[in-house]
């Protein structure tokens, strides 16, 4: 399943009673977590009941139906733990968990219960300065990893922490660090307010990136000003987003700007936690307002349904040149409902300029060169029809199985048209007159990037002088790239004997939880007919008279938040002819359009930019005589910081020619 | 050859014919270079001479003898390559090497002419903002690389280049690092002034620090304010300092500042090279100030003779629990002039203390736990003879080869002593009676690092209540550092397969080419006897009962000068017994010692610092059943950065128990 955000939990519910908890053995400090995103099936507890603190899941789980788990504290809270005085001998004995393993199976404990670790011991921490007061360091490392090896041997799936404060970041996250990689199963859940983005960085950092330890969002009544500063945590691989009950109006309504974040975080498959009262009709009376918002969003179009299960998936750039294209993936472009629409359009438009600068009244010469299994001949076709000016087509492939089909088509629907098959390399082909019109989609997501300046300019001989290439001209463009999400996909792909090698790879992606850091800019662009070809002269000599492709350009960005760049993502917009344009990036995309996800370049580290820093992303396009590479550095000028050259000579990643 | 600053060049010099050089050919841009620290003997260069600038590397070869080298252009300079807008196609033909490889034969090449790259070529991209003027870019490539690659082909062991501009660092620095790949033997050298340090930290991290890109310091006439400017080259792996001629006052002397800045270089067997005129007698006067200066230097001392094969050559720590010290090592430690002095002073002032205590004319039982060969059981003997005071001895060691010694020494010299042999680990040993004095050394580089605590702890029940440890307490020490040469020697080490656990592992070294980032800081004291053994049970249930000996403590530095940070530095400091201190902290140092070279703890991505940041060093000792293992990672007080923790859990370093 590419891309999907999974759910960690699955279905658990129970028979709603409907009686308030005014039961004394229940915590109120029990959470009760809501999925909004689903309905799911009924499932029993397997369990006694023993009235002490596990008491509150089954009570919190009778008491409501739909309610998917809950967090509940997974040992008897001690007072006396709040004495930074005690001595650390006799907490062993006194702060043995409370309860045992066997009240549920362990497929419930898994699916039902997220643990809460003792909260007052990391209060005691945060107060303290651990490197001054070394036994309530070691008090609460020792609670911490008590409770969570009971969390792993009930294989809960998360337990859940408050956060550092600023002044103990570092012990903080290096007693998880620490604990993490003994835990097996369990993940690492921090509760963070988004003001406190820094400090999530920072354990971030320390515990080197753990996919097992993961933010949880707490809304303050007051919302950061900026949204940006909210934004940047859905780049992050936030886990749920607590909502304490005194967020919602007396109607259990929420102000707009979190009605809003809620709204922005349920295209992430957020889940949310609900907090601060345990009365069943205010449980309801929040979730019910939390469904009602949920509803009002529009839901998926059919391109987005066509993306969702891209989100976040990693592919690798196509090599056409390289590789036949299998017809699966032709027929995945050919569905694009936008693209052959503006193709046609374009023809459409060159045919008519050239047919008011003509006098004669043969047919245009059209070429479609890289013709796959025919759309491009197809809207060539319909532009011809539409126009009424007859055209001359020659369907140029260099794959032999589209050329079955190609033929299929000349006998049947374009049997009174003429057309004519090509079975070469358009860089090869000798052809016995030169066209009009050179017809091609050789793009990809970043515009050049998978050779069309090299193939067009291959190709240009076979047009004729002040011919027309459609596209005439395309434009890359990037932005910085935050995207924890990203960033945990790349490193999948790690391997030790090439540890640089994924980190120097560019990815296609449709990029989901993730944000762009600075205003895109331009790139690189190129331009059919290339007028370079035109001034300068073959003398089949020198290597270095074919036209220079390669290029190096500075970009620089400014920093609209502080937050983590894990990399470049880049798009295009490309000119087919005149005002026909076609485009994937986000100011002027092609409404409709599915045929490209953006690309991301990612950094090897990633690396924390401060709000209003200026970036200088420094990119190069490489040619040699067998392949093309993109190379990609950044240069924070405000720090002096630089990154190292990502991709040196193509060593990771390369586009043959 | 441990450590030693290898010289890239082996002899050559020709007889000297002392005629000054009017030749129309002579190149007034060859530098001459000088090694001051070595005569070598002669040796000729096979080849014939011919009229272009290779004639230079003739000339410069037999105007003078004693000189190693030439820094000379590797091909003509091209006046056409000024123009910005020379047509690249041209150039290539224009610009071909003028010469011949078969000058010289290889060996020749390789040991005497570093090649000078085309300096107007570097000027034309300085001048130029390279992302706009992509042909000057890909001009000033391709001559680098086929001078390069022309060097190379000759087997020239460097070649030479100017500095970057501030604005082209990153241009700059992509050409280095694209080209080296490719290079082969041929290092690259790049000229920087003293206060051009950043843009070489810039190049080198976009050159993922390659130890083929070195620099090369050009002292200016004006030396920059503050020494550490300076000194922070030293750190660095520079290949040479460049002198020009204008430096010089009319008697061929250098001002203070710049004489005190070559001495500190002589030490690190910098070489120099002479620049700015091609004037024999010049040459020599210069060269002979350079030797008279380094002539007064004081000869290198007993002690710095015996580290120099040990400069900035990495060691693991003894591991003395674990393993059994071989004969070798326990001689190098006792041939310690100073080490055991010290020991035996103390040993005299506790038993004459004990002695006005003491109303009893019995003699004090001493104990030596890790006896060795006995060094401390001499010294024990040699304090009882000193101060009249007898002792009853008892040696124990748990290392079998080492008990052969300790009979043979019973048998001979201690025959008319009270010495008992005791085959034993001290922590098992059941005694007959208990010890007025426990003598041991235990001490690693970072005091506690070779498990001194848990085993002195471990022997206290051997000691009489209010009896004397010796030593009595110690201390440990932090500083950052700036040493790349110390983390090239660190990379040397990393494995694909276990990448970090160099960088995570601590080395006993004599760092060299290095220097302290800021102030050197406590970090840990332990105190014997164990005050908390006094006050606590064992009861033999509960492993934490046992005293802890685990530590964190966060120590703060301020950084002294702009620099890269590439781990800590550490030494201890010890009080063997009241005031007879026994230190390897530079400024306590007991003078002569040689037993312990500081310990470097390495950072696994090297940091960039700057003057006044505030640094907080987070330092973990930590102890579970079988091992003890240090954590450590630095936070940035002032941008927030932090670093990952090093070496969690103990997975790349830890002494075993």
């Amino acid at each position: 399943m590419p891309g999907g955000q999974p759910s960690e939990k699955s279905a658990n519910s129970k028979q709603q009673d409907n009686q308030t908890t005014d039961d004394p053995n229940f915590d109120p400090i029990v959470d009760i977590v809501h999925d909004v995103k689903s309905k799911k099936p009924n499932a029993q507890i397997h369990a006694g009941v023993e009235p002490n603190v596990f008491q509150t899941v089954d009570k919190a789980l009778s008491i409501t139906d739909h309610f998917d788990f809950v967090v509940t504290p997974i040992s008897k809270s001690e007072s006396n733990r709040k004495s930074k005085h005690l001595d650390m001998r006799h907490m062993m004995v006194k702060n043995c968990i409370q309860g045992t393993d066997m009240l549920f199976r362990t497929s419930s404990w898994s699916n039902v219960v997220v643990g809460k670790i003792d909260e007052q011991a990391f209060h005691i921490l945060a107060d303290s300065d651990p490197s001054n007061n070394f036994e309530i360091y070691q008090k609460v490392q020792l609670i911490f990893e008590q409770e969570l090896q009971w969390a792993s041997h009930l294989s809960l799936p998360a337990v859940l922490l408050p956060s550092p404060s600023k002044q103990n970041v570092v012990p903080f996250a290096q007693l998880l660090h620490r604990a993490v990689s003994k835990c097996g199963y369990t993940n690492i859940w921090i509760r963070f307010q988004p003001d406190q983005w820094e400090e999530w960085n920072q354990v971030r950092i320390i515990c080197e990136h753990s996919t097992k330890i993961s933010p949880i969002l707490e809304l303050p009544e007051n919302l950061p000003e900026r949204d940006s500063q909210t934004e940047r945590w859905f780049g992050e691989p936030i886990r749920g987003i607590v909502l304490d009950k005194n967020l919602f109006q007396s109607d259990y309504s929420l102000s707009t700007k979190h009605a809003f974040l809620l709204q922005r975080s349920f295209k992430f498959d957020i889940q949310v936690i609900l907090r601060g009262t345990t009365n069943v009709d205010e449980l309801f009376n929040m979730r019910s307002y939390l469904d009602d918002l949920k509803s009002q969003l529009p839901p998926l179009t059919e391109v987005e349904l066509f993306e969702k299960p891209y989100w976040d998936y990693l592919q690798s750039p196509l090599q056409p040149l390289m590789d036949n294209l299998d017809s699966q993936t032709y027929e995945v472009f050919e569905r694009d409902p936008i693209k052959y629409k503006l193709y046609q359009d374009a023809v459409h438009r060159a045919l008519v300029d050239l047919k008011n600068q003509s006098s004669s009244s043969s047919p245009f010469t059209v070429m479609v060169v890289g013709a796959g299994r025919g759309p491009l001949v197809k809207a060539s076709i319909r532009a011809s029809v539409q126009s009424k000016i007859p055209i001359k087509l020659y369907a140029v492939d260099k794959n032999p199985n589209a050329l079955v089909t190609l033929y299929h088509f000349k006998k049947t629907i374009w049997s009174k048209m003429d057309v004519t098959i090509i079975h070469s390399d358009m860089r090869d082909w000798n052809p016995p007159e030169l066209a009009d019109i050179l017809v091609s989609e050789l793009l990809g997501s970043f515009g050049d990037n998978e050779l069309s300046p090299e193939c067009l300019d291959g190709a240009q001989r076979l047009l004729k002088k002040g011919g027309i290439s459609i596209p005439c001209d395309y434009t890359s463009f990037l932005s910085p790239l935050n995207s924890a999400k990203i960033y945990s996909e790349v490193k999948t792909f790690v391997t030790s004997a090439k540890p640089l090698k994924a980190f120097e790879t560019a990815y296609v992606v449709k990029v989901h939880r993730g944000m762009c850091l600075s205003n895109i800019k331009k790139v690189f662009t190129f331009v059919h007919p290339n007028p370079e070809l035109d001034v300068k002269k073959y003398d089949g000599l020198d290597l270095h008279l074919v036209p220079d492709n390669s290029r190096y350009t500075v970009v620089p960005f400014t920093v609209m938040e502080t937050s983590t760049m894990h990399g470049l993502i880049g798009y295009f917009e490309c000119t087919l002819y005149k005002d026909v344009m076609m485009s994937i990036h986000p100011k002027t995309f092609s409404k409709g359009m599915f045929s490209w996800f953006p690309i991301v370049f990612p950094l090897a580290t990633p690396i924390t930019v401060k709000k209003g820093e200026e970036l200088n992303v420094h990119f190069w396009r490489n040619v040699d005589k067998g392949k093309v590479w993109y190379e990609w550095m950044v240069h924070n000028k405000d720090t002096g910081f630089v990154t190292p050259v990502h991709n040196l000579n193509g060593r990771s990643y390369k586009l043959s020619l």
